[in-house]
Order: structure tokens, then sequence, then C-alpha cells
């Protein structure tokens, strides 16, 4: 049996016994009804992925994965493709966003090379940076497939061999992207599967104009007219309007989600990977945790389709990781919650009149 | 000069000059233009509030205050007014909300009995828990004044004490309040400053139900009938509709505020207080963040009327400092970036093409 298909057998819907355990330790905190709100949602729903009371959030991973995209050749970005290689030297060094905000949770970053334009062997060192690489770039998806569908499972077994190789020492992943260009794929895999129309889901990205937009709007629409992707196959839709770190990601998030553990999504280009994971398996959504609200416009009807609520609302629209690395902090907030707060009867404290 | 003068001549606009140092700063980051959004914001405004770009936020303090309130007569909580003093040994103890969620950020509690109707002299120890109670519990101000004026300047001015004597060991502080009943003046404080009617700006507290909450927007109504206050003066407000340890609070804002240090606001009743300092000194709101915004009605009121926007949505009702101990991390994560990313020269990353 393939690596893929044993991981899509190995993932399970979260525990509702568990959530319950968890529910019941909630309610009797010395605090009103759930006065913690969302934060003792996410109380509940961890408890529910790791299928009891008894788990640690502690060990926290963000994985970057870099990619470039032929699609570029299309002028969809103000900046240029070296900036993607460019960059991935800037998360080894520790100078990007994501890596201050990191610092921020106490998340470990892991930057892995999924299909970036340069030669970044050499910089590898099997922890801090992996290279993954399927091949230099995707191509030009306005005039083919982006990859082909081997290079599509390629990639989404990378992710998964990623996360089973972190698992002993991560309790929670995060994801993270990096890849000049790649809104324009996010924003075809997002109205491949919701039907939403191009323009409504497409944005600005790194900050491009209006003239820009609507290149880059068409550019999304012929990809999808000239590829026609299946809906109902995560594969098929990756292979012709997604990018190697998109697959990456989207086989991070099957990963963890076979081995229990919560995943925390980024932004926009992270929700596109989601998205992907959930065609191939539905179940894996329980372990998904929205980080943010994107700027993006289609992120929001990403978490919709997903069924997920953000968590942080701060403008952002960074990537790398950036959101979930902050996100990290209400995560651990949740397991604080459910873990050391104390109970009316052990602190003595009274209850509510009725 | 009383403390309170001395106090509110030392509190200063924020400056302008450094902010602009820091916006200088923020646009050459290796991203796009203000990707981080409002995290970028905030680093902007902590400069502002610091008067350069040195400065730490490593040492963050939560200051809960916790008091009584003789309204709790009218039936307006869910709760026995015993709760707040059992509260004051939950969080002493560790076990409340805000201590599980003061420890993500790294911040330290320290609790104040500014006016709980029970004798906690002996449990102070100067640190973690200081006792600076003007009396046991207010008055009830569905009758009268909730204390005299010579109350509410003590009350504030212990609030500055509090804040010049944590200030050698403090970057950031925060609010967190406890006290039953306290949700009551709070509505009613936010009605007498903004002019909306109590029934916007009341809202169910620790969870009354309707009857309860006809009871306690009637409560209102007449605590403002009754006192009168005059909403362009603070002392006045805190004193007929106020509570001992919102004018705690209030003080305490005001004192971080005249130290060029920022402090995050927590939720309803935090920012009641934050009222009552804005009124007493209007470029104290220079100083505050705004942790989350409350699920009470009038929070979104309060804010506005501070020209502050909450940075976290999440459902919180519980006070304590909850909220702005979780919103310590986002600050942490402004003065990270702020400090910690590269720049397009420093990282060697191609700028975009225009």
């Amino acid at each position: 049996m393939s690596l893929l298909q044993k991981t899509i057998n190995n993932i399970k819907p979260a525990s509702n016994e568990a959530m319950e355990k968890a529910n019941a330790r909630l309610t009797s905190l010395t605090m009103p009804y759930w006065a913690l709100g969302r934060i003792m949602d996410l109380s509940k729903r961890l408890a529910g992925m790791a299928g009891g009371l008894s788990f640690g959030v502690d060990r926290k991973t963000i994985v970057v994965m870099a990619a470039d995209h032929g699609v570029t050749a299309e002028g969809v970005s103000k900046y240029p493709k070296d900036v993607t290689a460019q960059m991935v030297g800037n998360f080894i060094n520790g100078g990007a966003g994501v890596n201050a905000i990191a610092r921020v949770s106490g998340a470990n970053v892991v930057v892995v090379d999924m299909g970036v334009d340069a030669d970044l062997e050499a910089m590898a060192d099997g922890s801090r940076f992996i290279v993954k690489k399927i091949r230099k770039a995707t191509s030009n998806m306005a005039k083919g497939p982006a990859m082909s569908r081997d290079e599509a499972i390629a990639c989404v077994e990378a992710g998964i061999e990623i996360a089973l190789a972190l698992s002993d020492k991560t309790d929670v992943f995060g994801t993270g992207d990096m890849g000049i260009g790649n809104t324009t794929p996010s924003s075809a895999i997002v109205s491949a599967i919701t039907g939403k129309s191009p323009s409504n889901v497409t944005g600005r990205g790194t900050g491009i104009d209006d003239e820009q937009w609507r290149q880059k709007v068409s550019v999304v629409e012929k990809a999808l007219e000239v590829n026609k992707p299946d809906s109902n196959d995560g594969l098929d839709i990756l292979a012709k309007v997604g990018g190697f770190e998109i697959g990456g990601l989207a086989g991070l998030i099957l990963g963890a989600a076979s081995l229990g553990k919560p995943v925390v999504i980024d932004g926009f280009i992270s929700t596109a990977a989601a998205l992907i994971a959930m065609v191939i398996k539905k179940e894996s959504a329980d372990y998904m945790i929205a980080a943010h609200l994107s700027v993006e416009p289609g992120h929001a009807v990403m978490l919709e389709h997903l069924g997920l609520r953000a968590h942080l609302d701060l403008d952002m629209r960074l990537g790398e990781g950036s959101g979930a690395a902050l996100a990290m902090c209400i995560v651990e907030a949740a397991h604080r919650v459910l873990n050391e707060v104390a109970t009316f009867d052990s602190a003595g404290v009274s209850k509510a009149d009725k």
C-alpha cells in the first residue's frame, strides 16, 4: 500500500468521547459557564484530536514549505521569482517575520525546499532545512497542468514523510509557505473546490495594482479552463492548478491528522493546501486549527468550506506561517485552561445561585 | 501637589517622531508593505509610547484588582458576593483562568485588594498580593453615591502607587478585575460617559437570565438618575457609579501612561476604568492597548469612544485580566517584528518591481 493510502486509512475522526470528557472538566472550572469562549471550544477540540485529556502542546513546529511557480511568467506577482530562494536563506538565518513571531510562542521553524528554482542542496542540514525538491518550479498552469499526477503524489507524500519524521519531537504542527506567485494557484484551488468565481477569490497577493489584479484573475480563469480540474479529486486539482509547496503542506496536514496531532493552518496558501487535504480525506479537517483571517478575499470562503473559524483577525497577509506561529499561543492557552484552572470544588469557590 | 495631579502632569502624548522612525524601519523589513497588518500598527504605537526604538516588553505584569459592590443587594449577579474573596485566594494559588493564560505569555500576576468584603490582610506578601483596601465594598449606587470623592481619589492614587512600585520590574502592564457585581457599575460608567442608554450597554455579566437582565438595566438607570454623574469629571463618575477596583485600575492606567509604558486593557470592567482614565487625562489613551472584544454589548461602545480596536475576538467574558494576558503575546510579536526581522538590504532580498 502506498504511503498516501496508508496515511489516509490512519486518519480517524476526532473522538466525541474525549470531547465530552473535556466538556465536563471545562464546565467545572472556577469561572462562569464557558467564560473563555473560543479558547474553551479549542480546548475541547484538542482533546478530541488527542482522543483523551492527556496530551501536550509544548513542542511546536512550524513547517515552512517553499517552491516556485511557472505561472509567474504571466506577470501575476509584484516580486521577482528570485525572492523565493532569497527568503529561504532569510528563514534559515532566522531573519524573517515567521522567525520573529515563532519566538513568541516558542515554536521551532523547519524549512523545506519543495521546488525552489535554485540549487539549495548544500544548505540542507536535515533538521532546520530539508530538501524534498520535486522539480525547479511548476509548469505554467495557464498553459497546461502545473505538474503531473505522479508529481502531485510525490509532493503530498514528501509532506507526509516530514510529518512522520518530526512526529517524535512535535506536539502541534503549524504550516507556512513561501513561493512568489503562489496566491495565484491558491485562488484557482479555492475556485475549483468551492465553485466560486475567480474574481471573488483572487486578491492582491503581495500588493499588485488594479491592472495586475485583472490580469491575475484572467490567468486563474484560463488555468481552470485549460485544465478542468475534477473538484472531487484532490490530487487532480493539485496537479493541474497547484504548487509543490501546496502539495507538501497538504501532505503535512494529512500526516499530522494520521498521527492524531493538531495542525495550525496559516493563511491563504496554507488553507488552499488544507482544502486539498480535505478533498483527499474529509476527516483531516478535524485536526485543523485556523490561525487567522487573511486579507486575501478568498480566505474566508476557504475557511467556511472547511467549517473552520479563524482565531485571529489582524489584517495579516504575509504567509510564511507567521499567523500560525502567533496562533500557537492560543493553542497553548487552550491547553493550559483545560489542565491548570482549578475547579469550583478544588478551590472552594461558591457556584452560581442557579 | 497631589500624586494624582503630578501623575496627570507627567502624561505626555505618544511621540510622533518615534512613530515615524518605527515606520521607516517597518517598511524596510523583508516582507511586502505592511504585510503583518495590525501587528505592525502596534509596533509603531509601542515606539510612540516609548519615545524611541529602544525599549523592552519582556517583563509583563498583569495587575488584578478586586473589590466588592454594594449594588449586589439589588440582585444584579448570579454569583454570591463571597466569590470575590474566594477568587482572590484562587488567584494567589495560581488556579484561576488568568493565571493559566499568563503562563502562556510569561506575565507575572499581581493581585490587589482594593475593597474586598473580607479580611485578607494576613495573606498580603507585598509582591504577589497587595492590600490597598479603601473600604469593604462600595455603597449601593442605586441609592446614592458608590463612594465619596475622597475615596475616589484614594483608589485612583492607590492604583498609581502600584504602577510606580512595579515600574522597575515591568515593561508592559496589563489590567484585570474581580468583583461580583462589577459589570453593573461598568455599564453605568459607559452610559454616563458616552450617553448611550443603559439597555444598549448592559449585558449578561456572569450569565443572568432575561428577567435578571431587565432588573440590572433598571438598576443602572436608577443609579444614573439618583446620582447624576458629571460626564466631564472622571472622579465624579467614579465616585457616584464606580467601584474601588475600577478606580484602582484607572489609577494603574494613568500611572503606566505617566511612565511612558504600555498598558494592555482587558475586557469590559477594565475598559470602564480606561474610560475614567481618559476623562481624567485624554492623552492616557495613547498608552492603552485593547486586548480583546468582550461578549458584553457595551464593550464595543467603550472601545470606539477610546479610539481603540481590540486585538482578539474570542467570545471571552471572564475578566480577571485573562484577555490582557493572552494579548501580551501580540505585544511581544509587535516588539520582535520591529527588532528582529531583517531588512531587504541586510538580508540581500530583492525588492518589489515597483
